[in-house]
């Protein structure tokens, strides 16, 4: 893409009342812009980013079953009713239609897809299955002032697994854990993840968040390095031991939660008598397990935690861009890279804008914090070359023009 | 994919109060499942529809120069109070968060994507420029009974152009349509779609509306077989003149509005005071287009269009899966072809349930309505073949099964 077409440039201010790292630095960068308290647009740099992130989530959630569906934010008042949320949700957006006809906005989903499975599954032989969702949410959050982490509006990956047994519960959500990892470590957060128990419910003692370390965060967690788990502040036993290993030296962290993992067992199932024919020919409960990660979430924390104080330093799975060229009034010799490159499938931003001063390129390619920079000028073009450099490093090298494709492959 | 694993199963019946036809096929296909009125979930096969339109519809708006963003749904009331229409809009979801703050559930965009140009767009260096979005959008219809032609949420592809000036809009305005005709061609509908002139503003004479022939549509439309346009009802002269040639010879017919481009003017830059500085150093007020189309309606277009009393007859551009795989107890050379045709990048519906008849398993694949259908049986291994029937012919050709892969290049 050129910059010179790009709408949505870097700013140097943001709203006065935002108060959060992750938004004033991808508002700074062009990623996002903020239409309300916890309400965001995301702009081209910004929805390459995220859509990168969801593409990472499609793929591992594929992997272990997941099929694939999209379920509406408009939903009747009747399912919440029958599960008793309607009332004890908390931060539900509640709003009348037409015959004073009541809906709220999904801020969790197991109420339309416990009566949709229903409606296809009747025995044995059709579970295990596993639905998900990419999807926007709505929570009417008292506080929004943490920017990405935690909107009123927020994108959200939902899975909702459904089970003959307890056991085949278990092994599925230890899958999902596998799962959950993978796609931490393509975004560069898995070294600062612990898998954190948290309060379960009536089925399961504990649930799990997936739990990134960052002072922007506002969970606190204990994490015991024994067996590298950490316990969620809000369960922790008064003598602080873990209960993994009964290791009793945990030390404490601030933490993000990038992701949640719940054993909902027959909780929903009973609400909706959604049950199954066994082997036996016996009607059964259904279990189920409910797998939450927020995609604008993740974009929110890998801004947190990669960055300087030039701006973002974007690891290159999520990156808007794997490339950032810019032309120092060099744009002929320039414009054939930015063609040869993007016909090699490199992604490449490049920036042609003749307006702008080479601080000001500079000052950008770091704010914007593609994995990897390039200067087409005089000075580099003697040696018949791109200057390179790496976001994360400050050594520069000069890769000879007819090499730039090699250098990427 | 399995159609074994594939959780969303052909019914039998819908909802009773599920008058459309589209959505009652689309429901006994297993596409969609409604939620409530206008309500509908988009099930595996739906959605893998949806998202190919949502692409057709991508690749042209990228090819006009459109940079995709992603606006909240949740707007704010004070950009709709700007402009006047918080108590003005048709249809408008209004809701109250904490603190008694108040929003819309958007509708349309003009208010989001005004105020958001103007932090970008100072000068006339900075036009023209196209924006647009791909997103779920909300509307309190009175009555949802047309299925995916008439949600209460939706999904609309909504793009906005901003210009310095009438001339350089009605350019653009020109090359979207253009660009929407190519979108209806590779849908399979352009032969029955009209450019139609509808209501204009104070700004233009006319907007124009792309509708497509149906006689499930809920417009009039009186078309000119002269130049090839219509008139929609709503501004019908009492002579009933073609308002494009003057030609009186007008036929009427129903129609589905499947798209709509309007000349918005400076209705939304006067109300948000969104100015450019020109070539001349003069602040001038930007001039706006929009141009909507919505990718739910159009499947449900061509699913009222594209169908026999046997199911729906998917355009291959926009089909689930371009091969419907079937084995009739040849699971072990049919799983061959599949994993084959897969490797080869073939987008494959493969029917391996052991406990389906052969007579469910080809009412499936007509309901379902993928372009092609390939058996694998006994009677077609003797002749080491597969036998292949398009879904929109009764003739069937045996194909040898090391050159499936070559029918299919």
């Amino acid at each position: 893409m050129r910059q010179s077409q790009l709408f949505a440039k870097t700013v140097k201010s943001y709203p006065k009342d935002e108060l959060s790292f992750n938004a004033q630095i991808l508002i700074k960068a062009g990623f996002i812009d903020k239409v309300s308290a916890g309400v965001y647009t995301f702009l081209p740099l910004g929805l390459l980013t995220l859509n990168k992130i969801c593409d990472i989530i499609r793929k591992e959630m594929n992997k272990i079953g997941g099929q694939e569906i999209l379920m509406p934010a408009l939903t009747p008042k009747n399912v919440w009713d029958q599960t008793g949320r309607w009332d004890n949700f908390d931060a539900l957006f509640k709003l009348k239609g037409v015959n004073k006809k009541e809906y709220a906005l999904g801020a969790t989903h197991e109420e339309i897809i416990t009566p949709l499975m229903k409606k296809f599954v009747f025995s044995y032989k059709e579970l295990p299955v596993y639905i998900y969702q990419i999807q926007q949410k709505f929570r009417n959050e008292l506080r929004a002032k943490s920017g990405l982490l935690r909107g009123r509006e927020f994108l959200m990956k939902d899975l909702y697994s459904f089970h003959i047994s307890e056991e085949n519960l278990n092994n599925y959500y230890e899958k999902a854990q596998d799962a959950y990892f993978k796609i931490f470590d393509k975004c560069g957060l898995k070294d600062l993840t612990y898998l954190t128990f948290a309060s379960g419910g009536v089925f399961a003692k504990y649930s799990h968040e997936f739990q990134t370390l960052s002072k922007a965060g506002e969970d606190t967690i204990y994490i015991c390095d024994n067996c590298r788990i950490a316990v969620n502040k809000e369960i922790i036993n008064e003598q602080k031991i873990c209960p993994n290993c009964a290791n009793s030296r945990l030390h404490k962290e601030k933490a993000i939660e990038v992701g949640n993992i719940f054993k909902l067992g027959t909780k929903f199932s009973n609400a909706f008598n959604f049950k199954y024919i066994s082997q036996e020919g016996e009607q059964k409960d259904v279990i189920m397990g409910c797998y939450g990660m927020g995609p604008s979430r993740i974009m929110a924390t890998i801004a947190e935690i990669f960055n300087d104080d030039k701006g973002i330093i974007w690891p290159e799975a999520v990156a808007p861009f794997r490339f950032h060229l810019i032309s120092l009034n060099q744009n002929s010799q320039a414009e054939k890279l930015y063609q040869d490159l993007k016909k090699a499938g490199i992604e490449i931003l490049y920036d042609d804008r003749e307006d702008s001063s080479a601080g000001e390129k500079f000052a950008d390619a770091d704010l914007i914090g593609c994995p990897c920079r390039g200067v087409v000028s005089k000075k580099t073009l003697e040696k018949n070359s791109v200057e390179i450099k790496k976001r994360d490093s400050a050594k520069c090298e000069f890769i000879k023009l007819d090499k730039v494709i090699e250098f990427f492959a």
